[in-house]
């Protein structure tokens, strides 16, 4: 493992990698970070690789708080690199990470929504802090639904229903509920989180590497959406994402400290049942 | 929406409309409410319709305790003109509900059991009051499986053991147990569910409307049956209830008070452990 | 009914058949209960035979500990036997069981792990003491996939991330998070349990069988997994079985008191994160 990222500091003990995510100021999901992760996914599938991978973040407010709306070209173009011929998107980099053989675990605290929250879906387990973890997907407030991956995995992991309500309100769920539905794999006290991940990463790690390979890809084969339902979602996202009703709800959310650290992004779903209803 | 319904009471609140199902004396689904849905599914079609409908009872000890076992083919032939070309059956009917572009959430006081639950598991959200909302599938104690969206959803939601375990044991499940095993969204204390319930719903009613359609349909593609599947229950259904064990299941059911406000209806999932072992 | 088995004590009380599974030292899956259990599937298919059958161990510590990891080959041609034409796997025989029109329950103590929780997979309800239960897949930390239906059952019944981590991990799960989990119906209290068993199976059973069977097959055509999937996760299994890293990890674990009554088997979990990592 020898790249260097701009926005994702690693440390290898023995065959676990831990790579914390840190984007200043509140780790929006940009073209630097989608560049570091396509360039982690491609270090991952070297020889001696680490087998299995502790994702968290730097900073305790915020796991992912969502995309950068500013630039959604750019990560899209740095996404393009990643998710396979023709393939410029999250959604289908985010489905090459879960069907990486290496064994991926989230560890979440603070706020994993929209992309966020789909990056933890896209990876194999999520461990999060019940005193603070919160999941959403703000997608349908702002005015596009998710696209990169939430209604894929949603649908499967909390049934018809519930990823309705999920999607459909645009609600945050802390980590209890989001438990209860099936988001996560569990909500563990915040001071017991650490040692958990950790042990079942070592764990993992010591089992024998065909083993995990093949039992990971016969689960994925039952639950891994076609790559054309992945994309289905992600051209519907790229195109209502440039939409007025978009633009101009984003806009108001910008006004308000959209994207910066505060009580917008620290109570986003609030802030959108706050928003002007939309024509 | 101009239409007036027998059975169903309707007041609009901006973009919500609140729809009260009231067919005393006890709620069944016989053609009357039949005949009011399938207009009330017209009526969200039309220019400046509801975004978001909310369904209740006016009866807190019945939403809908099943369908009236003596009329079936009249209410068969209402859902007839709801379902779509030569689809006479509640199962197409309810899966028309599915489809629409409006957001259908159920608030659940007492017994849905039977077709009152498929109906509740047709919509798109269901809350149910922890003190007094019971879910049922009576139908195979009776002597026919369920024939109206059950088997489908149930299946899908709780998995195989625990929809096998509610079908085929035709048993009641209170809400806490029906909320562990994904029957409904959520239990909410019965002081807490009027305001939840009216708060979800304007929340969602105030998104962007391309959105709300567009992600409701991406889920329906991931987790509807097929038509065929639901043609296919609803044949089954509407073959053996009219098996010589169903009828004289049904009668002995009646002897006692079946369809009538009483302990028969109130507690059906006990009445059917009482009846007399089939042959 | 009038088999009699090696290692299955039987007692029929009016449609219900109370089946306890008896093979000690500790109820391992050894060709002696594959072959009775095929004897009873085909039992079960005779005229008047039992409507519902309830599964449970004599043993109160282990349900099913796993399968004779000495006698792979032998298990497996018994098998063969009952699991259809040219199809030698406990899977198959187990998809088989899940297809069987009697209605099967599990009245879990113990340890269920390997194939003895693939075993209770296939049946149609599992109802566990909170107590005592204990449910694992430890094959991959001894170095396979699990063979015999775990991937698909728990892939389906878990969702992605859960199954990923209870297969991936061959950690131990008490009843509690097994319900949790959504891999058994219900943790009941150990006193409450058989009289919750009892009364389930006796209800069942005294419904119309056309409506039981019906029914069944119903929610079996959309949960079981396709006779491919099965076949393909036998192969894969009786292929990395036979590896050196499997033969290794076996042997010691054997050194430690592999498939006797003691630590290793009552703390299999444990004792397979104790183990030298792999290479």
């Amino acid at each position: 493992m020898t790249s260097s990222y701009d926005t994702i500091t690693t440390r290898l003990d023995g065959r676990v990698l831990y790579a914390t995510f840190s984007a200043p100021p509140i780790n929006l999901i940009g073209p630097e970070v989608v560049r570091d992760l396509v360039q982690l996914l491609d270090d991952l599938t070297q020889p001696g690789a680490a087998r299995v991978v502790v994702f968290d973040s730097a900073d305790r407010d915020f796991f992912f708080p969502h995309v950068d709306m500013t630039k959604v070209p750019e990560y899209t173009a740095e996404a393009a690199k990643g998710g396979g011929p023709g393939d410029a998107s999250l959604g289908m980099l985010f489905r090459k990470l879960s069907q990486t053989s290496t064994v991926t675990l989230v560890k979440l605290r603070g706020r994993a929504r929209g992309a966020g929250s789909e990056f933890a879906l896209a990876c194999d387990m999520r461990f999060a802090s019940r005193e603070n973890a919160v999941l959403g997907q703000p997608e349908v407030g702002i005015g596009a639904p998710p696209g990169a991956g939430a209604v894929q995995h949603l649908a499967r992991l909390l049934g018809r229903g519930r990823a309705l309500e999920a999607i459909l309100t645009s609600a945050d769920f802390d980590a209890e509920l989001a438990e209860r539905y099936g988001w996560i794999n569990r909500a563990l006290p915040d001071a017991d989180l650490d040692a958990f991940v950790a042990q079942t990463a070592h764990r993992i790690a010591a089992f024998p590497r065909d083993a995990l390979i093949a039992a990971k890809a016969a689960v994925n084969a039952i639950t891994l959406p076609a790559p054309d339902a992945v994309r289905a979602d992600a051209a519907l996202f790229q195109q209502l994402v440039r939409s007025d009703s978009v633009q101009q709800r984003a806009g108001d959310l910008f006004q308000r400290g959209f994207q910066t650290r505060g009580p917008v992004e620290l109570e986003l779903g609030q802030a959108l049942g706050d928003l002007k209803a939309a024509d």
